[in-house]
């Protein structure tokens, strides 16, 4: 039996999405269908979802879950006529946060996730560009400029993990990859010239060789690139380099990019200069 | 007189401080000092935190706002003696939603942001490097691939929202920048051939000149490409373009990238390949 849930917002609906998913993820034995409703921010866009979870209640024989954070009240009166098991945020945590705080809520229109101010948005869209400009070593005299340097062999993680750091948090975050132009005369992998100067930047991913092995192979299917011995070969001496250079380092098979990058945050202190609003 | 929020989990804390936020939102006329405080998933590091607010509640002389949305029963039972206002979610919601879906939750410690399958992961991985390829019109071979192409002005914004749509969404995202090179003879905006015959995956993003201008401004000062003159003449022929070739756009100027985001896959239908768990 499969149960429907929906999450509501007159905003973005990434607020009501990210707790809906969080809460229901403690039921891993029931299966729920999840549906994000984002900019119900009229009455009519609220009749018109309500008669859509009428017709799911029916199909599922099951009343929907509603999850919601729509602040407007005559919208909010429409959505809680709906059939469904309300969860309902706002007016769960409204009211006494409004005796604790000792003011009223504004109770304006779900603008969590709008635009900042100029500057904070210019920060944003500057630590994009900067992690597109410094991606895979491309450029390296920019490097004074970064907060964080992540390192790593090709297709570890890096490029993604800097995208993110830059997105949701306005962290300048460059990256370089580990090749095999970086072993020395003995074949040991030492630390590129480049990257000696901001050694107390320098973040390293790890991974997996087999998995490395599964992402490379889409890439160049049968090659050496992609074979599991290679891999497994970059990946030791990566890691060797890490820990000869007290480089601190996580394993990205494990983790998400925003575990990996929450966890880099946390590790290193890294300040924020955007937060998602 | 400032007040401070603590979002704590014991994962990432994305859904916690995204909760927060939303919440505090609400009273613009406080002045509140908002702290993520993520992976507290041992009793240690929960004692440790609860020092922390009891040295802040003493120097704001008003007690901390508490979110978390910590599972653990051992952990929480740490947190909750910290001196704060306390908004519990999990146990707020959890009890009821027991009942309604007539089974235990699991208390698992927080994995919502945890890396989902294999291939979910490497559909968000190839999604990102799909907007990397196919960013700025660098390479339009893959345009079959792609699930929207966006359009617009140089800097009014496609990079960020292709890279987020791709990063969040798992949704691959091309775009082409309209130049003085798509000029026709009457010095007409046309439509580039290469995106002619994918007309229907097109999205414009138009943006305020003078906004354009300022982030032009920055990459090149004083230049005719950041000329107020010239912001107003390419993003008139854009707009003109949009509208000529019915091409459904937004303005970037007043909104965010996750509200561009979300909104384009709103009005477009556009399936999400992966969805942050």
């Amino acid at each position: 039996m499969t149960r429907t849930a929906f999450f509501i917002s007159d905003g973005t609906g990434i607020t009501a999405e990210s707790l809906g998913r969080s809460l229901l993820a403690q039921f891993a034995n029931v299966e729920i269908r999840m549906l994000t409703k984002p900019y119900v921010d009229t009455v009519d866009k609220a009749r018109t979802l309500v008669a859509i979870i009428e017709a799911t209640a029916v199909k599922d024989g099951e009343q929907p879950i509603i999850i919601d954070t729509i602040v407007d009240q005559a919208i909010r009166d429409v959505i809680r006529q709906a059939p469904g098991f309300q969860v309902d945020i706002f007016s769960t945590f409204l009211k006494p946060l409004e005796q604790e705080l000792d003011t009223h809520s504004s109770y304006s229109v779900g603008r969590t996730h709008a635009i900042g101010s100029d500057d904070v948005y210019m920060d944003r869209i500057h630590s994009v560009h900067f992690a597109l400009d410094n991606d895979d070593g491309a450029r390296t005299h920019q490097y004074n400029q970064a907060d964080i340097i992540l390192v790593g062999v090709s297709r570890c993680g890096k490029t993604p993990t800097s995208l993110y750091l830059a997105l949701q948090f306005g962290i300048r975050a460059a990256n370089y990859p580990l090749t095999e132009d970086d072993l020395d005369e003995n074949g040991i992998l030492k630390l590129p010239r480049v990257l000696a100067a901001h050694r107390h930047k320098l973040f390293g991913l790890t991974i997996d060789p087999r998995r490395l092995a599964a992402i490379r192979h889409e890439r160049r299917p049968n090659s050496r690139y992609s074979s599991l011995d290679q891999c497994m070969q970059e990946v030791q001496q990566a890691e060797a380099l890490y820990r000869r250079m007290q480089v601190p380092y996580i394993d990205t098979t494990r983790f998400s990019v925003e575990e990996i990058s929450t966890r880099m945050i946390a590790e290193t202190g890294l300040t924020r200069r955007f937060s998602p609003r």
